[in-house]
């Protein structure tokens, strides 16, 4: 097995420069550690809580500015897309595609995501099992693209409040395809400041940590210098500069998990 | 307020026919009960469990059908959407376009099905708190389209089951806008077979009855001639032949409960 | 089947006087309205969130206010038990004994309570199915005592918060004993404030209506003439002076349900 | 920080030789990995799912049987109670005494917990949620009693499907006392047998793995060397001879998480 592969960004795109900023220190640090380094951003947020939440920059921008951080950092990018023929325009500049966890049974949705050649990331639901992902892995498949990974984000868990089921991973893991951790938006509480989402920014190395331990290809992690005034998933993102250290940690757990891997 | 409109139908198209035979009976025994009826249909099923699922006759027969329902049994007709685009094309035939629970917090897609001037019925989403809904009218009002109502269908809880609360139908109606209870879906098991869904077909009535006493505008029902052989939704759906006895008592019901509405 | 019976009282004891005037109120109001009254009160409450919650008379002076309603009012009454030696002890006064949802698997005391010889309200756990109550029947009929009530209160659903599961209604009554809705403490929020229980008043009615149209033995419901000066559960309390219109509303519903009962 | 602790044992007590057999195996375990070990196992199942599940020794031969083993093994021991009465007699010969799940809210068990003198052990409420315990731990204190361990079993997710919340872990620790992961009883299915309750014996490892990278003070593990044959919980117990090496990884995760812990 692999070193640990860190996904992260700043949740929604924002300009070129604070996009290739956060790279820069973020594959900075994964490299000292020896982890793995994907950047991620959105260039577009189609489902914010309410219609006065900043969307982004838009399609075009946001490739542009995706574009530039693979140029200038040298690093692969993931973005997320939200309609079938968004799929092939964001594969021209994406290394990888990512379903989000609402979109994650559309079944043409994943079929043009399969379609575009990229590898796709695809989110599990709020509302799905993890032993129901074998589903959407056969609907990409389909495609003959067998690039998947599958990531989870948490599970409906009353109103407001998703909790995070280790027991997903390994399930996940049945498939044959990485999985991916996503610690943030796991602690999200959707809804929670009623106009917008809340979050327990202070569990998500929690949920990382755990996750390594089990064992899982990646760790997914929203992360701003200032996370108290991005335009999104503030709430639940970790602060830039607490990153090299959780990196350097979940290290040490994912040398541990991968030389003693769990058997389901 | 008005007597309680039944929203019923096969789940997906299968033929001018079927559709026409099913709006039939169902007009006649609302008729008969004193409730107002709307047919409902999918032309397509854009989210089955699994890709082998059937996905329904297409958009275009599919609106054909559903005009046919119009002209020859003289009845509303509510079909679901799955894309921006498809919404102004639906709305030229149904009177009422339905927003998926998947979708519902798609920004484009309430606002495009705001935008077609139809009715717009939202499906709350299995991983929506019901006073999340707020935020889901305001998208649709913000295109000037006041026309909404709004469908619980069930909440997840735990995996492949999903719980309906009644607290959230008052808990909607703040709102100010009708509210529908979905007494077959709220009984569905998601992914509960593996390659497609169950349901508990026989609580169906115990959900339109305990919702229509809370008080609601309409209750929405999938009804069949032969639910084994549904295409989709079968173990959750009602037999054609029981839904005359059922509207007779949810009318009783309704009546009790419009003269004494609830206070929340 | 019978009419519908009102379980109902303060919650937990507070004077001789009070515990008749509450009973004496509520008499009153299910004979104007042809239902049957059976008043409820606690003369311990042995599972208070915080230490520093009120916990009531005692069991002696709880059984002789309680022997005063019985001998005053004339209607037969029903207390918790918290402890195996408890029951026989209640029973010589209390027409029925409840066992309360956190003991509902406690094996001794199940039995200690079949054999007191009084009829057994059990409440179904916060981690109970509905399905397992079979279990907890048999515990009970093994003691050769028959006369068994079962109560829906609600289940755990997240934290800090219960949804009452209408399928638990006829689900339970496949046993073949009488099922009470317990409508006040299905909106409980359990530790919501804290130090304490929270709970949605005004959504009791809500649950009271659902279970009744479904088809009910009875409706348990805390009622009190100052609910927010209520030594325990006043956050979910129904104000007294709202129960003669709720209970006369109830009746209608039971009249209808009766006539239609509901085959699963 | 210390070193991880492993409290482990045959859920129920057999015989003296059983219980010591499986604490000296544990023991050996535990030394050459350089965790703490403490026997734990019960003279009564007091909430079997059904009444026929076996209930074990009784109190009088199985505190006999624990005695045994603390002498010939020389190891502490762990077991739970039933009732206030065997708080102080299970005290005399347990150093830990532990108040079972259902019923970690009742007032007079903690109080008499407390009062032993022993170590207690709470096992949180498959209804409570973490923030919660922090009014189960005053309760205790009240007492005097200050040695307090607080056990993360899972919480009610649905209906028999429990879930592990990892935030709890870092949640309950606010308090300043231990927190424990109960790694196999998390991954029960309570009631999921019918008559008895299911498990998820595979995942046990995974809910281990999970805690120990989180932090905490010890893990909680039934063992058995037949689980098949177990007089109860088989299905989710750990096989002994798969325990030396569980432990040996936990104990590297362990190393790891104690030199950087989780700051909440």
């Amino acid at each position: 097995d692999c070193p640990l592969t860190l996904i992260a960004g700043p949740c929604q795109l924002e300009s070129l420069d604070h996009a290739q900023m956060i790279a820069g220190t973020m594959k900075e640090a994964c490299e000292a550690a020896g982890a793995q380094y994907v950047f991620k951003a959105s260039y577009d947020k189609a489902n914010r809580t309410s219609l006065s939440g900043r969307r982004g920059m838009g399609i075009e921008a946001g490739l542009q500015a995706l574009q530039s951080v693979r140029d200038a950092i040298g690093v692969p990018v993931l973005t997320d897309v939200h309609t079938e023929a968004q799929c092939a325009i964001a594969a021209e500049v994406a290394d990888i595609i990512q379903v989000p966890a609402f979109l994650c049974r559309q079944t043409d949705m994943l079929l043009a995501a399969g379609n575009s050649g990229a590898v796709v990331n695809v989110k599990k639901g709020q509302f799905l099992a993890p032993w129901e992902m074998v589903n959407v892995v056969d609907k990409i498949e389909s495609t003959g693209n067998t690039r998947i990974l599958l990531t989870e984000r948490g599970v409906s868990f009353g109103y407001n409040t998703l909790v995070a089921d280790m027991r997903s991973l390994p399930e996940m893991a049945k498939t044959g395809y990485p999985v991916v951790m996503d610690a943030t938006h796991s602690v999200q509480q959707p809804g929670g400041r009623g106009g917008s989402s809340g979050g327990q920014r202070e569990f998500a190395p929690v949920m990382a940590r755990a996750a390594v331990a089990v064992g899982v290809g990646a760790v997914f992690i929203e992360t701003h210098d200032d996370p108290d005034n991005a335009p999104s998933d503030g709430p639940n993102m970790i602060h830039l500069s607490d990153m090299p250290e959780l990196i350097a940690t979940l290290m040490q757990f994912d040398a541990v998990a991968k030389s003693h891997p769990v058997k389901i």
